[in-house]
């Protein structure tokens, strides 16, 4: 049900095609400082870590079809992306939580390139407020709505520890701010309108530890569930031709 | 032709399913601390972020299929999803480079949690060396083949500056490693055989930026390109069918 929702929201591009666009656009960043001008679907899909099918598809609902013999041109589709992604503009982004965590994120470059401007660092924590962490002095968190307004805050990065995450959640939405991305290690409720994104920093360490695992051998204690079997042709294939 | 390789070395499980298991297993983890113990494959899928004909087929894969009216039992389904990533079994990890990003990893909760047990702490800053973190004492970068051997690291963590990153990865595949996790701005360039994954921390700010601005109306200065236009039936109705 989502994906059609979110097609008429999205004018036609799929959440999953969404989450691409990122990596293609880091893909073509990198050409770029290559000063690399056109590059085939190929090149891209393999940079990018798909398949060339799922590209150009991808690609088609951004209306950007490449030209035979010739390919994408680097620039146009980088500026394509980022009109897409709404980089084309600047977001401002208030970090909440100046751990170790939130003290990486305020200096981290990908940031800064991508059109997100940190405009606030706030924290509970006496001991660090005051301090300053990249060219930023930390806040307070008490005066978090008032950072908000002050700098036209549209996204909360919050890495607090995960007891008061809601609560600042909670604080940053009353305040208008719609779009969250959460780094503490807790699910967020929040009212319809508001997207919150969740990043999970194990996760591509389990996708590592599923191919280890393979590259040993597989899982030692490994037995066929009724039903299951290795490799049932039937819905791997249909998955694969689905998922490619 | 990658998901066809991997589908013969990974059992049948598509690269696209599995990069799912770990979302799967968290949703999962909060079931359990909630004391749930059944769960439909509808109220999965939605913890989840998925559909639930999605979830279905990937869960398939492991075998698990359900009971009709009842769902799947959580308990049992954390072990099969483990076990298929490889979680039931410990991992040792190996942090390179301990700026805050790195001490933000030593400290992370949720790789202990999965089986991600961090042998060591490495950097080639003298001042970092030797300070205690998390519980671990940082040796210098020189004792990173001995530390590799001695603890029988698997993955690598590269959380070091871009133009570091590079020679650290030549040196872990030297010493054997074929997974490594990388947190450094970089492409890393590997053997085949190796597994790296990147972590790119904007890019779910990216996928908000996106939404952000479809709230806000949509790209501003936005002109339907050729062969584009708004939301192409019958493409868009295929990728949906496809993705879903």
């Amino acid at each position: 049900m989502t994906p059609r929702q979110n097609r008429q929201r999205d004018r036609g591009i799929p959440e999953a095609t969404v989450a691409r666009l990122p990596v293609y656009l880091r893909a073509l960043t990198g050409l770029q400082e290559r000063e690399v001008a056109t590059v085939s679907s190929e090149e891209l899909a393999a940079a990018a870590g798909v398949n060339s099918a799922k590209l150009r598809k991808d690609l088609s609902h951004l209306g950007s079809y490449g030209t035979r013999g010739v390919g994408y041109e680097v620039e146009y589709l980088v500026y394509q992306i980022s009109r897409e992604l709404g980089l084309t503009q600047d977001w401002v982004v208030a970090i909440i939580g100046v751990g170790n965590l939130g003290r990486a994120l305020a200096g981290y470059g990908g940031f800064a390139s991508r059109g997100f401007r940190v405009a606030g660092l706030l924290d509970a924590d006496e001991a660090i407020v005051g301090q300053e962490i990249s060219g930023k002095t930390v806040a307070h968190i008490d005066r978090l709505e008032e950072m908000i307004a002050e700098h036209g805050v549209s996204i909360a990065v919050i890495a607090t520890p995960a007891g008061a995450a809601q609560g600042v959640c909670d604080r940053v939405v009353a305040s208008g701010v719609t779009s969250v991305l959460n780094f503490a290690p807790v699910v967020l409720s929040v009212p319809e309108g508001v997207d919150v994104r969740k990043v999970d920093l194990s996760i591509e360490l389990q996708i590592l530890a599923f191919h280890e695992q393979r590259k040993a051998g597989g899982p030692g204690d490994y037995e066929p569930v009724a039903g299951g079997g290795e490799d049932p042709p039937g819905p791997a294939q249909y998955v694969e031709a689905v998922e490619a």
